[in-house]
């Protein structure tokens, strides 16, 4: 297991950390197998979308904030982050990317996302490589 | 692979399952690794989520509840629990945890939840665990 | 890891994979594991639900029809399918399934879905068998 950290710089965000992932499948000198990233907070997320346009970041971040409100009169917690710990689940925590000829086999758009909901904060992913 | 039940006593209700988790890791003696948590059910899912403070399940599922409606007139699903269906695929039927040093790699507020979502029922968990 | 393409032919579409994966499976002469599977696009995602009554593929797609609009007046993505890559997300692009005996060890009603959100089109689907 590897993890690096990832400062983020606003209330919600999503950071391309393909590269980071790249480099930890690339020093294990892994040839083929299945690589998992994890995220070990429960007001952030990973997920895996398109990397090119960053508008496609904006309508995501958008679409939730939208789909899940901010403050609501019935979220009792009493933090006022429950919609970051809803996003949370629905994104969910781990992503799993297959690994063959030493690379990550990813779509021509796709690149992973670390999904800050709740920042901005230093947050930690652990990368877990499988044979 | 190992199983065990949950027996829920709501409608919509989360379960919190890591100390059955982590009795399955450990009962292995595995020392590193990724454990898979699988639900074997349409109507309910897994996620990780804030374990320390209740009112967080409770907006969790009160958010949901106000995303999906139990009842609409455009379900076409004869037995009324559509809404159960489409949480069940939002939340996600699987989760991965990293083991390290024969532990469960959780952050420190991170749970692993049942989420059943048209109980009362006696559900199945399915865990798996790669080296 | 193996491939195999799907051909959708509506904008929003469920196509049930589950023999697919089996047949992959089955070629691997694998007795136990776990499968993974992973989709390469960011407008189309993979769920697992259940497979017997298709009225719960329509309800899921026109309950998250509902929750996420085609058109919204802050989307600034320009290809107009800002509402596919938020479901993708929302659905995630891979799932787990854990093999026993040879078979997918699925519930009753469980079936692997692939989810089209942007179609038709021809999308590809990478499995990959972790022992």
């Amino acid at each position: 297991m590897e993890s690096f950290s990832v400062k983020t710089s606003r209330r919600e965000q999503m950071v391309d950390i393909t590269s980071q992932v790249r480099e930890i499948v690339s020093s294990k000198g892994m040839g083929k197998g299945m690589v998992t990233v994890f995220v070990p907070h429960t007001t952030a997320a990973v997920t895996i979308n398109e990397g090119a346009d960053p508008s496609v970041q904006h309508d995501l971040l958008a679409g939730l904030a939208e789909l899940v409100p901010h403050r609501t009169p019935y979220y009792q917690h009493s933090e006022g982050n429950s919609d970051a710990h809803i996003k949370a689940s629905l994104l969910g925590s781990t992503v799993n990317v297959l690994v063959d000829g030493g690379r990550l086999i990813l779509g021509t758009w796709q690149a992973i996302f670390f999904c800050e909901f709740d920042g901005p904060r230093t947050r930690q992913i652990h990368v877990y490589v499988t044979n």
